[in-house]
């Protein structure tokens, strides 16, 4: 087992990988009070059930399957849900899931009495590389992703890879990417694992060094004023696809991948990381309207006046924020759609 | 023109105390960009107006008076709002009100983007005393008050006694409860100004008094771990009562008032605080059903198990916390109604 520390001052928390792990929750968890485990229909459901045969009090909401799970209804529900079954300020919520799980989840733990501890156990490759740790909680709302939420820290995480094992293939892929992304901003043997072995098969590994990376960044920079940005590498555009063709069924670390090719600034970085998403079946072309990416762009929360920060790479491993207009974003988003990723 | 620093680290902010302050409020707040001005129909309509001709881009909410107010179908209606005239991170939130639309408005601003600047211009005693300062926020949910929320401190505090003006006096005298309160806990000298003179008289004393022991509390425990427990001096049994008693007409600080008698443990005490509350025209008897305030008061958040932290107070400006078991308030409810506050 592996052992981290997200050191946040009082909000430091230990993230614990390995295989197994969700059976020894109990040990590393409190869980001798009530909990909420909160699940959705995508996940297995006896991983909910192993982790509730560890508690003092479980109570179990399973979810609809989809980022519409990611509302103030369904917050709502898990809020009435705890109210209803007595729960106070020394009471838990526990999430066994992806990302949107997480997200609901931990917002709802956020809020209610204004903050019991929350409990991270992500099942899929993304949530176990990226959003269960750092402490961005939130739901979408008007169609805007994680536009209402908060930060707010949970009090451990367990990462058991084994949990992977029930991912499908094209979820696995979509995961990868942000661990490919990890790679390429500040991580170069990373990315170089990528390329010259079967990342699948050495989770652990890849996971390690996908967390100590977010682990780093979040430490600098727990409210995302600053460095944190740079997680944002291949979001911005990634996030734009994602509005206007997610519907149309890309993935989220489909998109995000996608976004990192035009922030690539170097001809031999942009074709490294192109073979590295082809080699794992990611998407590297994508047909879209750069008017509608745009627009969706200029909704995103990053958006603050007529300038945006972006995360371009020119090296693998040493990737920058740069603040550029809006309307260079037009031109490249274009640029893209016909020479690029759109071509 | 008085100014209060309230110390809390990266969440420091200033109050400022001083009649004509709503007219500064440019001078005083940031308010060149989006500002949503949250208000009710309980407030007279020029304050929300005069603030808004300060804003470079002022977005008025009114909202229904009353404590159904403070609703998650509120929190979302000030979101899409936002959302809709699209702010962004840098744009801000400003409440123009009493309790309730301190608290909703806080939690939006709170929430949206996971965390904008929140301005506070309390116009009600109420307020102004106590519940614009410490970063609480919050709304209710199931009937249960306060029960969803964040620690979130406003950006600034704008307390400007004029607006107290068009206050109807018993809404006054119930915020006047909160300042009682302060002295009982912790100022003798603010208990004997409401003895010895007419405290309606001289609110910037009273607000500066209130204002320094709440700003003095909130700086040793900004998240209600230990001493901020002393603020809730009178709210645990009136809390109760006015779950079970406040359709009933009672106001807030009236309930605290009465909850306060229960707590003071000399029989000096208890006689000095009633007289000072039927001075000010504050009730001192109520008739209710201990077993329906008990019930209420398990309920709320305070309680943590089957003890629960009460304050108690033998000696003016010298209160103190007691864990005590939920039993022996039951057996204190009970004799309160035949031979205490409900006699």
């Amino acid at each position: 087992m592996e052992q981290l520390r997200m050191e946040l001052g009082a909000n430091s928390y230990d993230i614990f990988l390995g295989d197994g792990l969700l059976e020894q929750a109990g040990a590393l968890l409190r869980l001798d009070r009530r909990v909420l485990i909160v699940t959705d229909e995508g996940v297995p459901a006896d991983y909910a059930q192993r982790l509730a045969a560890q508690c003092a009090a479980p109570f179990i909401v399973c979810l609809p399957q989809g980022e519409g799970t990611k509302s103030l209804a369904m917050f709502q529900l898990l809020l009435e849900r705890m109210l209803n079954a007595g729960f106070t300020r020394t009471d838990c919520v526990a999430a066994v899931g992806g990302g949107v799980v997480g997200d609901l989840a931990g917002f709802a733990a956020a809020c209610y009495m204004r903050g019991i501890d929350f409990y991270n156990i992500p099942t899929t490759a993304l949530s176990q590389i990226d959003s269960s740790i750092g402490g961005k909680v939130a739901v979408n709302l008007g169609g805007v992703k994680n536009i209402v939420g908060a930060f707010y820290q949970p009090r451990r995480v367990l990462v058991d890879p084994q949990l992977l094992s029930t991912l499908p293939p094209r979820q696995l892929a979509s995961g990868l990417a942000e661990a490919i992304k990890a790679g390429v901003v500040a991580d170069e043997p990373l990315l170089a694992l990528f390329e010259q072995t079967d990342a699948r098969a050495q989770m652990q590994e890849v996971l390690l060094r996908a967390l100590r990376f977010k682990k780093q960044i979040v430490e600098q920079d727990e409210r995302e004023s600053g460095p944190r940005k740079l997680l944002n590498f291949g979001h911005t555009i990634g996030h734009g696809i994602e509005s206007v063709c997610g519907l149309g069924g890309l993935l989220h670390g489909e998109c995000v991948g996608l976004g990192m090719l035009p922030m690539c600034t170097t001809p031999q970085l942009r074709r490294r990381v192109e073979a590295v998403l082809e080699k794992y079946g990611l998407p590297t072309r994508v047909s879209f309207d750069p008017d509608a990416v745009f627009a969706a762009l200029t909704h995103d929360k990053k958006a603050a006046g007529n300038t945006l920060t972006i995360v371009t790479t020119a090296q693998a491993g040493k990737a920058a924020l740069q603040q550029v207009p809006l309307e260079s974003l037009r031109v490249l988003l274009e640029k893209e759609a016909k020479e690029g990723i759109g071509r």
